[in-house]
Protein backbone atom coordinates (compact mmCIF):
# COMPACT_ATOMS: atom_id res chain seq x y z
CA UNK A 1 0.00 0.00 0.00
CA UNK A 2 3.02 2.26 0.57
CA UNK A 3 4.38 1.65 -2.93
CA UNK A 4 0.98 2.06 -3.95
CA UNK A 5 0.27 5.44 -2.45
CA UNK A 6 3.76 6.39 -4.13
CA UNK A 7 3.47 5.27 -7.39
CA UNK A 8 -0.21 5.89 -7.94
CA UNK A 9 0.31 9.59 -6.52
CA UNK A 10 3.61 10.38 -8.51
CA UNK A 11 2.54 8.80 -12.02
CA UNK A 12 -1.30 8.50 -11.55
CA UNK A 13 -3.38 5.63 -10.77
CA UNK A 14 -4.33 4.26 -14.43
CA UNK A 15 -0.71 5.14 -15.69
CA UNK A 16 0.41 2.42 -12.92
CA UNK A 17 0.45 -0.82 -13.57
CA UNK A 18 0.45 -4.05 -11.86
CA UNK A 19 3.83 -4.83 -12.98
CA UNK A 20 5.32 -1.99 -11.58
CA UNK A 21 3.49 -1.83 -8.22
CA UNK A 22 5.06 -5.04 -7.84
CA UNK A 23 8.62 -3.99 -8.77
CA UNK A 24 7.72 -0.90 -6.69
CA UNK A 25 6.41 -2.95 -3.50
CA UNK A 26 9.38 -5.77 -4.14
CA UNK A 27 7.11 -8.28 -4.28
CA UNK A 28 5.20 -10.50 -7.17
CA UNK A 29 2.21 -9.68 -9.10
CA UNK A 30 0.94 -13.12 -7.70
CA UNK A 31 1.33 -11.71 -3.87
CA UNK A 32 -0.37 -8.85 -4.88
CA UNK A 33 -3.57 -10.72 -6.67
CA UNK A 34 -3.82 -12.84 -3.64
CA UNK A 35 -4.35 -9.71 -1.58
CA UNK A 36 -6.38 -7.99 -3.91
CA UNK A 37 -8.89 -8.25 -6.87
CA UNK A 38 -7.15 -5.65 -8.92
CA UNK A 39 -5.78 -2.07 -8.61
CA UNK A 40 -9.55 -0.59 -7.77
CA UNK A 41 -9.30 -2.95 -4.70
CA UNK A 42 -5.56 -0.89 -3.55
CA UNK A 43 -7.17 2.36 -3.98
CA UNK A 44 -10.49 1.07 -1.68
CA UNK A 45 -7.77 0.56 0.98
CA UNK A 46 -6.50 3.32 0.93
CA UNK A 47 -9.20 5.22 1.27
CA UNK A 48 -10.44 3.07 4.14
CA UNK A 49 -7.25 3.43 6.01
CA UNK A 50 -7.00 6.95 5.33
CA UNK A 51 -10.86 7.20 6.65
CA UNK A 52 -9.86 5.20 9.54
CA UNK A 53 -7.53 7.81 10.43
CA UNK A 54 -8.97 10.66 10.20
CA UNK A 55 -12.26 9.73 11.78
CA UNK A 56 -9.56 8.51 14.62
CA UNK A 57 -8.43 11.94 15.22
CA UNK A 58 -11.66 13.41 14.47
CA UNK A 59 -13.21 11.52 17.38
CA UNK A 60 -10.51 12.59 19.61
CA UNK A 61 -11.37 16.18 18.72
CA UNK A 62 -15.33 15.63 19.49
CA UNK A 63 -14.51 14.24 23.39
CA UNK A 64 -11.97 17.00 23.32
CA UNK A 65 -15.16 19.46 22.46
CA UNK A 66 -17.23 17.72 24.69
CA UNK A 67 -15.51 17.69 27.96
CA UNK A 68 -14.89 21.38 27.50
CA UNK A 69 -11.37 21.03 26.83
CA UNK A 70 -11.56 22.84 23.13
CA UNK A 71 -13.67 25.67 22.52
CA UNK A 72 -15.59 25.19 18.92
CA UNK A 73 -13.75 27.47 17.50
CA UNK A 74 -10.33 25.52 18.36
CA UNK A 75 -11.91 22.16 17.46
CA UNK A 76 -12.71 23.64 13.94
CA UNK A 77 -9.01 24.84 13.79
CA UNK A 78 -7.50 21.24 14.82
CA UNK A 79 -9.99 19.96 12.05
CA UNK A 80 -8.36 22.09 9.50
CA UNK A 81 -5.14 21.91 10.44
CA UNK A 82 -6.04 17.76 9.96
CA UNK A 83 -6.82 18.52 6.11
CA UNK A 84 -4.39 20.95 5.63
CA UNK A 85 -1.41 18.96 6.66
CA UNK A 86 -2.58 16.18 4.43
CA UNK A 87 -0.84 17.17 0.88
CA UNK A 88 -1.39 13.83 -0.94
CA UNK A 89 -3.42 16.13 -3.45
CA UNK A 90 -2.31 14.18 -6.62
CA UNK A 91 -3.62 11.08 -5.77
CA UNK A 92 -6.75 11.99 -3.90
CA UNK A 93 -7.83 13.89 -7.58
CA UNK A 94 -7.16 10.43 -9.07
CA UNK A 95 -9.32 8.17 -6.64
CA UNK A 96 -11.83 10.88 -6.94
CA UNK A 97 -11.96 10.98 -10.73
CA UNK A 98 -12.23 6.88 -10.51
CA UNK A 99 -15.03 7.57 -7.62
CA UNK A 100 -16.92 9.58 -10.76
CA UNK A 101 -16.77 6.88 -13.12
CA UNK A 102 -16.35 3.09 -10.87
CA UNK A 103 -19.56 2.68 -8.52
CA UNK A 104 -17.31 0.95 -5.87
CA UNK A 105 -14.62 3.16 -5.26
CA UNK A 106 -17.53 5.68 -5.41
CA UNK A 107 -19.69 4.24 -3.00
CA UNK A 108 -16.65 3.51 -0.49
CA UNK A 109 -15.95 7.65 -1.04
CA UNK A 110 -19.20 8.71 -0.27
CA UNK A 111 -19.23 6.31 2.91
CA UNK A 112 -16.41 8.22 3.75
CA UNK A 113 -18.09 11.73 3.59
CA UNK A 114 -21.79 9.92 5.02
CA UNK A 115 -19.43 9.66 8.44
CA UNK A 116 -17.36 13.05 8.04
CA UNK A 117 -21.17 14.49 8.15
CA UNK A 118 -22.00 13.24 11.13
CA UNK A 119 -18.93 14.92 13.03
CA UNK A 120 -19.39 18.28 11.36
CA UNK A 121 -22.92 17.92 12.07
CA UNK A 122 -22.30 17.75 15.95
CA UNK A 123 -19.46 20.92 15.53
CA UNK A 124 -21.94 22.97 13.68
CA UNK A 125 -24.57 22.04 16.79
CA UNK A 126 -22.17 23.17 19.29
CA UNK A 127 -21.04 26.36 17.53
CA UNK A 128 -25.07 27.24 16.99
CA UNK A 129 -27.46 25.11 19.35
CA UNK A 130 -30.58 26.45 17.43
CA UNK A 131 -29.44 25.02 14.29
CA UNK A 132 -32.20 22.46 12.39
CA UNK A 133 -34.04 21.80 9.68
CA UNK A 134 -32.91 23.04 6.33
CA UNK A 135 -30.50 25.75 8.21
CA UNK A 136 -28.56 22.79 9.65
CA UNK A 137 -28.22 20.96 6.51
CA UNK A 138 -27.28 23.45 4.51
CA UNK A 139 -24.69 24.44 6.90
CA UNK A 140 -23.32 21.03 6.92
CA UNK A 141 -23.04 20.79 3.08
CA UNK A 142 -21.30 24.38 3.20
CA UNK A 143 -18.73 23.97 5.72
CA UNK A 144 -17.98 20.33 4.21
CA UNK A 145 -17.57 22.17 1.10
CA UNK A 146 -15.02 24.46 2.46
CA UNK A 147 -13.34 21.83 4.26
CA UNK A 148 -13.07 19.35 1.35
CA UNK A 149 -11.87 22.66 -0.60
CA UNK A 150 -9.39 23.74 1.74
CA UNK A 151 -7.76 20.21 1.63
CA UNK A 152 -7.47 20.71 -2.23
CA UNK A 153 -6.42 24.05 -2.01
CA UNK A 154 -2.42 23.76 -3.39
CA UNK A 155 -3.21 24.53 -7.39
CA UNK A 156 -5.20 27.88 -6.01
CA UNK A 157 -1.87 29.84 -4.84
CA UNK A 158 -3.00 29.80 -1.16
CA UNK A 159 -1.96 33.79 -0.01
CA UNK A 160 -1.78 32.51 3.79
CA UNK A 161 0.00 29.07 5.74
CA UNK A 162 -1.85 26.16 7.08
CA UNK A 163 -1.37 27.54 10.56
CA UNK A 164 -2.78 30.87 9.81
CA UNK A 165 -5.46 29.63 7.47
CA UNK A 166 -6.51 27.08 9.92
CA UNK A 167 -6.95 29.73 12.35
CA UNK A 168 -8.67 32.13 10.33
CA UNK A 169 -10.75 29.94 8.75
CA UNK A 170 -11.83 28.32 11.83
CA UNK A 171 -13.22 31.79 13.00
CA UNK A 172 -15.02 32.55 9.66
CA UNK A 173 -16.82 29.12 9.78
CA UNK A 174 -18.10 29.80 13.54
CA UNK A 175 -19.13 33.13 12.60
CA UNK A 176 -21.34 31.57 9.35
CA UNK A 177 -22.34 29.16 11.47
CA UNK A 178 -23.68 31.52 14.17
CA UNK A 179 -25.28 33.40 11.45
CA UNK A 180 -27.05 30.70 9.85
CA UNK A 181 -30.85 30.78 10.37
CA UNK B 1 -12.80 20.10 -28.10
CA UNK B 2 -16.62 18.76 -27.39
CA UNK B 3 -15.50 15.11 -28.10
CA UNK B 4 -12.46 15.64 -25.95
CA UNK B 5 -14.58 16.74 -23.27
CA UNK B 6 -17.18 14.23 -23.90
CA UNK B 7 -14.09 11.35 -24.19
CA UNK B 8 -11.77 12.91 -21.17
CA UNK B 9 -14.80 12.76 -19.42
CA UNK B 10 -16.85 9.78 -19.54
CA UNK B 11 -13.04 7.92 -19.56
CA UNK B 12 -10.61 9.62 -18.16
CA UNK B 13 -8.23 12.41 -19.83
CA UNK B 14 -4.85 9.30 -19.63
CA UNK B 15 -7.56 6.53 -20.62
CA UNK B 16 -8.35 8.54 -24.20
CA UNK B 17 -6.38 7.55 -27.13
CA UNK B 18 -5.59 10.49 -29.75
CA UNK B 19 -7.00 7.70 -32.25
CA UNK B 20 -10.13 7.25 -29.98
CA UNK B 21 -10.24 11.24 -29.76
CA UNK B 22 -9.74 11.08 -33.60
CA UNK B 23 -12.50 8.70 -33.76
CA UNK B 24 -15.07 10.63 -31.60
CA UNK B 25 -14.14 13.55 -33.43
CA UNK B 26 -14.75 12.43 -36.79
CA UNK B 27 -12.04 14.00 -37.79
CA UNK B 28 -8.26 12.05 -38.67
CA UNK B 29 -5.24 12.14 -36.67
CA UNK B 30 -2.91 14.24 -38.39
CA UNK B 31 -5.79 16.86 -38.24
CA UNK B 32 -5.40 17.34 -34.90
CA UNK B 33 -2.11 17.06 -34.42
CA UNK B 34 -2.25 19.78 -36.92
CA UNK B 35 -4.38 21.99 -34.55
CA UNK B 36 -2.99 20.57 -30.88
CA UNK B 37 0.69 19.07 -30.25
CA UNK B 38 -0.79 16.87 -27.94
CA UNK B 39 -3.76 15.43 -25.42
CA UNK B 40 -2.09 18.23 -22.84
CA UNK B 41 -2.67 21.02 -25.15
CA UNK B 42 -6.20 19.87 -25.68
CA UNK B 43 -6.22 19.99 -21.53
CA UNK B 44 -4.93 23.55 -22.11
CA UNK B 45 -7.65 25.03 -24.32
CA UNK B 46 -10.57 23.13 -22.58
CA UNK B 47 -9.58 25.20 -19.48
CA UNK B 48 -9.15 28.21 -21.19
CA UNK B 49 -12.19 28.11 -22.82
CA UNK B 50 -14.07 27.29 -19.42
CA UNK B 51 -12.50 30.33 -17.82
CA UNK B 52 -13.06 32.42 -20.57
CA UNK B 53 -16.85 31.84 -19.74
CA UNK B 54 -16.31 31.91 -16.08
CA UNK B 55 -14.76 35.09 -16.53
CA UNK B 56 -17.14 36.69 -18.84
CA UNK B 57 -19.81 35.50 -16.14
CA UNK B 58 -18.02 36.58 -12.99
CA UNK B 59 -17.19 39.79 -14.73
CA UNK B 60 -21.00 40.73 -15.86
CA UNK B 61 -21.74 39.82 -11.95
CA UNK B 62 -19.04 42.19 -10.48
CA UNK B 63 -20.61 45.15 -12.84
CA UNK B 64 -23.88 44.48 -11.79
CA UNK B 65 -22.94 44.72 -7.97
CA UNK B 66 -20.67 47.78 -8.51
CA UNK B 67 -23.89 49.41 -9.89
CA UNK B 68 -25.60 48.69 -6.88
CA UNK B 69 -28.06 46.46 -9.21
CA UNK B 70 -27.76 43.54 -6.64
CA UNK B 71 -26.43 43.21 -3.02
CA UNK B 72 -23.21 41.48 -2.33
CA UNK B 73 -25.07 38.57 -1.42
CA UNK B 74 -27.32 38.14 -4.32
CA UNK B 75 -23.56 38.41 -5.78
CA UNK B 76 -22.47 35.36 -4.18
CA UNK B 77 -25.25 33.54 -4.58
CA UNK B 78 -25.51 33.87 -8.64
CA UNK B 79 -21.15 32.90 -8.48
CA UNK B 80 -22.23 29.99 -6.14
CA UNK B 81 -25.30 29.13 -8.42
CA UNK B 82 -22.58 29.17 -11.56
CA UNK B 83 -20.14 26.76 -10.07
CA UNK B 84 -23.44 24.41 -8.57
CA UNK B 85 -24.57 24.14 -12.12
CA UNK B 86 -21.10 22.69 -13.91
CA UNK B 87 -21.70 19.28 -13.63
CA UNK B 88 -18.28 18.13 -15.44
CA UNK B 89 -16.72 16.88 -12.19
CA UNK B 90 -14.87 14.14 -13.32
CA UNK B 91 -13.22 15.41 -15.89
CA UNK B 92 -12.48 18.50 -13.78
CA UNK B 93 -10.97 16.14 -11.31
CA UNK B 94 -8.51 14.47 -14.07
CA UNK B 95 -7.24 17.82 -15.15
CA UNK B 96 -6.38 18.97 -11.52
CA UNK B 97 -4.78 15.61 -10.95
CA UNK B 98 -3.12 16.15 -14.01
CA UNK B 99 -1.97 19.91 -13.17
CA UNK B 100 -0.84 18.34 -9.69
CA UNK B 101 2.15 16.11 -12.22
CA UNK B 102 2.60 18.38 -15.26
CA UNK B 103 4.04 21.91 -14.74
CA UNK B 104 2.25 23.16 -17.94
CA UNK B 105 -1.22 22.55 -17.13
CA UNK B 106 -0.21 23.42 -13.41
CA UNK B 107 0.54 26.62 -14.41
CA UNK B 108 -2.78 27.19 -16.84
CA UNK B 109 -4.74 25.86 -13.34
CA UNK B 110 -3.05 28.50 -11.03
CA UNK B 111 -3.89 31.46 -13.48
CA UNK B 112 -7.22 30.72 -13.54
CA UNK B 113 -7.38 30.50 -9.98
CA UNK B 114 -5.18 33.98 -9.86
CA UNK B 115 -8.04 35.18 -11.90
CA UNK B 116 -10.39 34.03 -9.94
CA UNK B 117 -9.08 35.88 -6.83
CA UNK B 118 -9.38 39.26 -7.70
CA UNK B 119 -13.06 39.34 -8.04
CA UNK B 120 -13.41 37.29 -4.88
CA UNK B 121 -11.06 39.63 -3.34
CA UNK B 122 -13.47 42.69 -4.72
CA UNK B 123 -16.41 40.88 -3.94
CA UNK B 124 -15.18 40.35 -0.10
CA UNK B 125 -14.19 44.28 0.10
CA UNK B 126 -17.84 45.13 -0.94
CA UNK B 127 -19.39 42.61 1.97
CA UNK B 128 -16.94 43.84 4.33
CA UNK B 129 -14.93 46.95 3.76
CA UNK B 130 -12.53 47.18 6.43
CA UNK B 131 -11.05 44.00 5.23
CA UNK B 132 -7.57 44.30 4.64
CA UNK B 133 -3.53 42.64 5.51
CA UNK B 134 -3.78 39.09 6.30
CA UNK B 135 -7.50 39.17 7.27
CA UNK B 136 -8.47 39.92 3.57
CA UNK B 137 -5.63 37.44 2.09
CA UNK B 138 -6.95 34.92 4.57
CA UNK B 139 -11.06 35.42 3.61
CA UNK B 140 -10.02 34.97 0.03
CA UNK B 141 -7.88 31.88 0.68
CA UNK B 142 -10.88 29.93 2.52
CA UNK B 143 -13.83 31.71 0.44
CA UNK B 144 -12.21 30.64 -2.72
CA UNK B 145 -11.99 26.76 -1.16
CA UNK B 146 -15.57 27.02 -0.18
CA UNK B 147 -16.40 28.12 -3.28
CA UNK B 148 -14.05 25.29 -5.14
CA UNK B 149 -15.84 22.55 -2.68
CA UNK B 150 -18.94 23.64 -3.83
CA UNK B 151 -18.17 23.17 -7.92
CA UNK B 152 -16.66 19.55 -6.60
CA UNK B 153 -19.48 18.13 -4.14
CA UNK B 154 -21.06 15.49 -6.04
CA UNK B 155 -19.73 12.60 -4.49
CA UNK B 156 -20.11 13.91 -0.57
CA UNK B 157 -24.13 13.46 -1.47
CA UNK B 158 -25.25 16.69 -0.69
CA UNK B 159 -28.20 17.49 1.66
CA UNK B 160 -29.69 20.41 -0.34
CA UNK B 161 -30.21 21.13 -3.49
CA UNK B 162 -27.96 23.61 -6.30
CA UNK B 163 -30.50 26.86 -5.30
CA UNK B 164 -30.94 26.41 -1.45
CA UNK B 165 -27.39 25.76 -1.36
CA UNK B 166 -26.36 28.50 -3.21
CA UNK B 167 -28.85 31.20 -1.10
CA UNK B 168 -27.45 29.36 1.99
CA UNK B 169 -24.13 29.58 1.35
CA UNK B 170 -24.06 32.83 -0.12
CA UNK B 171 -25.54 33.94 3.65
CA UNK B 172 -23.13 32.42 5.20
CA UNK B 173 -20.17 33.31 3.49
CA UNK B 174 -21.43 37.10 3.49
CA UNK B 175 -21.74 36.27 7.73
CA UNK B 176 -18.04 35.13 7.76
CA UNK B 177 -16.22 37.86 5.43
CA UNK B 178 -18.17 40.57 8.07
CA UNK B 179 -17.14 38.97 10.83
CA UNK B 180 -13.51 38.34 9.46
CA UNK B 181 -10.67 40.75 11.22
Amino acid sequence: MDAARRLFGDRGFHQTSMAELANGAQVSVGLIYRLFKGKEDIIEAIVASDVDENIARTTLLRERLDAGEFSVEKAFEQLLLQVLEDKDEALSFDILAEGTRNATVGKTIEDMFMRYRRFLRHFACAANPDLSGEALDGAEDVILSCIFGLGHRTLSRPNLDADATARRGAQMIVAALRAAR
